[in-house]
């Protein structure tokens, strides 16, 4: 029966997890799931949505899309400093390839797991590869992090590495196109790279570390020169970054040229690194999170608004400044 | 500057609602919202994504996507006699198109305002047109109606007319294949055919009067024939059902021959009206209901499993039983 088939292919997708009498009181498989909110927590609510071709190259492996999608998501969660609970998922695919379903799935599910994030629900259509994630997460009203509340003084401060995932997928695009050399050695530092586009890890520990330290915070997902400008415009203030402290990965510095690495590290989308802002009296109280990820100070709030971006000392424009959607 | 024309447009679609300081604490434009849950209630989520060429024809007007959108997942909140709440909305449009973008929004805002759910997040992103909606609604644990719970005795139930979307849509590829005669009348009864496809009305009312009167329900997105096989699984019950008791509206009897009426109410998705069975002691209960949409008995639940379809009193299989999505 057809209806019967259908439901069996979306149970493997989107009903690995089941009710736990808990906090989820109804599963996948039924109109809607029902779940029970943390008392005294605030509901917390995100959406992307993925497209072949525009947010990951077509013939990108199944189990990093699945993990990749999960994790675009959860990491707007972490910028709230929230702590992720469940999520929905919209499974979209020109026709059915059960091999390539359950690689997604294994993605998808050893992200959720290690997060302990529950997929309580899901649609599977046919049509475009594309996946919309939609996470829920939870935290006290006074805890969350928002891109308002930075102020002049402020410094700017980006977790880990920037531009890795850019370059990554640089090299998956090259990869994919037939211009690697047949045979020639994958150097370690192309390997770290594509992983780190393949495989973003969501910064939720860091997220919830920083709430009470940091005044301002968003996740980096369009790159630093598209999505500082977003983080300055709802605080209020003009933001000053020199692009020579920006912390570009050994792996990056392998790949690229200086020049290069800048402008990746600027521009380049998908590290989905948080960046957020430190009144200077809170400071020394990032000393004692964990020394993972790495936390740089890139810069400061001053009175204004804008990015004023500085090389050697001088007013500097990358050539290319961010991943347009559209333009 | 890329980021705020994109912020800008992002706005059009997606932020007309802004938050309320009652339940909608941070509404669009951040990381993600923040919700408060109503107290004593808990939260049922659904999501459903609409693909163009898929879910419907290129050509569908803007207005119509965006209210159908909506519909479709605040249908599966009413099929679980919930109270809708907030929605978060991906769009994915391969250009900008301003008009497109103002006709999209009027008609999912339209259709928010109406029910009362505020959109309160949204992703827009490039690609093959489509939409995703993740729609929350709340209940008491003791409210909600489920896929399961039908029993053997049970009468089976369906709100509104059958077939009249199916048909709907059938009309509207007519028209946009240029089949149709240049200066023809369009008959009131096609007219009234295409609205159901293009404006489904989520039955929320009747979902919440159906709250402690039906046993099991569920909304029918892929026709009878498809759908109603799921609340029989869930149920663990058999259900029978006559074609010719079908509710069939004027306007399909006007468009159709009798076969094809009813080989549409059967077999014919996309009428997000609710199924729903009911034991004999509470039918008297559904004569209190408003009389708008109008519920027809159209069979009941027996000892076994699977769909009986009769007609004349004999078994009968209509040729076309139901919407498959990839087969």
């Amino acid at each position: 029966m057809p209806a019967e088939k259908e439901d069996r292919l979306i149970e493997t997708v989107f009903a690995r997890h089941s009710a736990d009498g808990e906090q989820v009181l109804i599963g996948p498989g039924d109109d809607a799931a029902m779940l029970r909110c943390p008392p005294g927590e605030q509901l917390l609510i995100t959406t992307d949505t993925l497209n072949e071709g525009v947010h990951f190259p077509a013939g990108t492996p199944a189990h990093a899309i699945g993990h990749r999608a999960l994790a675009v998501s959860l990491s707007d969660l972490a910028a709230m400093a929230a702590r992720p609970l469940w999520a929905v998922v919209t499974l979209s695919v020109p026709a059915v390839d059960a091999e390539w379903l359950r690689d997604f799935s294994d993605g998808l599910y050893s992200l959720a797991d290690e997060i302990g994030v529950r997929i309580v629900g899901g649609d599977f259509v046919r049509g475009p590869l594309s996946i919309t994630v939609t996470a829920h997460g939870s935290t006290r009203k006074a805890a969350v992090l928002r891109r308002g509340g930075g102020s002049e003084g402020d410094g700017i401060w980006v977790s880990g590495f920037l531009g890795d995932a850019a370059a990554g997928l640089e090299v998956i695009k090259h990869r994919l196109e037939g211009r690697e050399v047949p045979g020639a050695t994958r150097s370690s530092a192309e390997e770290a790279l594509v992983r780190r586009f393949c495989y973003p890890q969501p910064r939720i520990e860091l997220g919830a570390h920083l709430s009470g330290i940091a005044s301002a915070c968003m996740d980096l997902s369009d790159g630093l020169m598209m999505d500082l400008p977003r983080l300055l415009r709802h605080s209020q203030v003009q933001g000053r970054i020199a692009a020579e402290i920006l912390p570009v990965s050994g792996a990056l510095r392998e790949f690229a040229d200086r020049d290069d690495a800048y402008r990746l590290a600027l521009a380049g989308g998908d590290d989905y690194e948080l960046c957020f802002t430190v009144p200077p009296d809170n400071e020394h109280r990032l000393k004692s999170l964990p020394g993972e990820p790495e936390l740089t100070r890139i810069g400061e709030l001053h009175r204004g608004e804008g990015l004023v971006l500085t090389r050697g000392g001088k007013a500097w424009e990358p050539a290319d400044s961010g991943f347009r959607h559209f333009w």
